[in-house]
């Protein structure tokens, strides 16, 4: 970073009173610039005892299968997210999706937010972003050829852990609206 | 956002080529500005049948009662972000942590990830940022004093359930480095 999204001046690196790390601070408005992680939002689709898998048509690694996950985008949830990238990497739609898991990646910025999902239909299809779009069993899971060690480690809980939710990890979405109770 | 990052040239808004959103971009360098929603980390810290809570000494909210939870920081997990708020704001350390919930507040573009451990010891204090920090029972919490709606929702969780941790929900951490499996 070296300007100010606000006002255009330039930026320098300080630590701000009351903090303990570094920020690009503005030199011309003070604004202190926060830099965080980013959330990639996903789902596993499932079919029966199947899973459905996208072949990256776009880079990074283009050519390997991965599950639907995308950038979380202001305004919407995990779960919307991970519903809306399924839909524009394969044209499926997913219901009854629950929390599969919370995957850190530290060294690059990211928590991925994984829900799994029931297919709604055996309907999906190949898009602008996934060349080839498939159900697979277990077994035939290409596992050599998984875009994102995130995927292999989702697929190995997902068929590490069949039984039913488990309601003490819920999502929920609310209103930031503090409210009174007795 | 009015100006780039990069070269300090005016930015505007357009729907970049293969994108569906607004996004804010650098009438020089062409440098597309993403913004994405903030992960706040926290923990409930419990001691046997106790819940630690903080009263806030910063704003917003400041007097009510909170768990600890702040801004996940680049270069950390979620649960490395929450052990460290957790100290920051309570002077605790907890261990054992388990996934308590995602919960998403896309009003304010905010997913929290909150995380439950034990206490190490029964040792806290106030800080900085909290001018008390204390143990509830559940009945003793002060429900009408709470400083956000997702502090009544995790509490609510963590009291609904007791059970012990569900393996099927893993905090992973791990490098990003593809690797091959047969």
């Amino acid at each position: 970073m070296n300007y100010c999204n606000d006002c255009g001046a330039t930026t320098h690196q300080t630590i701000p009173d009351g903090d303990n790390r570094q920020r690009h601070v503005c030199s011309g408005c003070e604004t202190i610039h926060y830099q965080n992680p980013k959330v990639i939002a996903g789902v596993l689709p499932t079919w029966g005892d199947q899973v459905l898998l996208c072949r990256r048509d776009i880079e990074p690694r283009r050519g390997y299968w991965t599950m639907p996950a995308g950038f979380l985008e202001n305004g919407e949830s995990s779960l919307e997210g991970a519903v809306r990238e399924c839909y524009e990497e394969s044209l499926a739609t997913v219901e009854a999706c629950q929390l599969l898991g919370v995957f850190d990646i530290p060294y690059i910025d990211q928590v991925y937010i994984l829900y799994r999902g029931q297919l709604s239909a055996a309907e999906f299809a190949p898009t602008a972003e996934s060349s080839e779009v498939a159900l697979f069993d277990r077994t035939a899971i290409p596992w050599g050829e998984l875009a994102f060690p995130v995927v292999e480690m989702a697929l190995d809980l997902h068929f590490a852990d069949q039984r039913p939710f488990s309601p003490g990890h819920h999502l929920v979405t609310r209103p930031w609206r503090p409210q009174a109770r007795g």
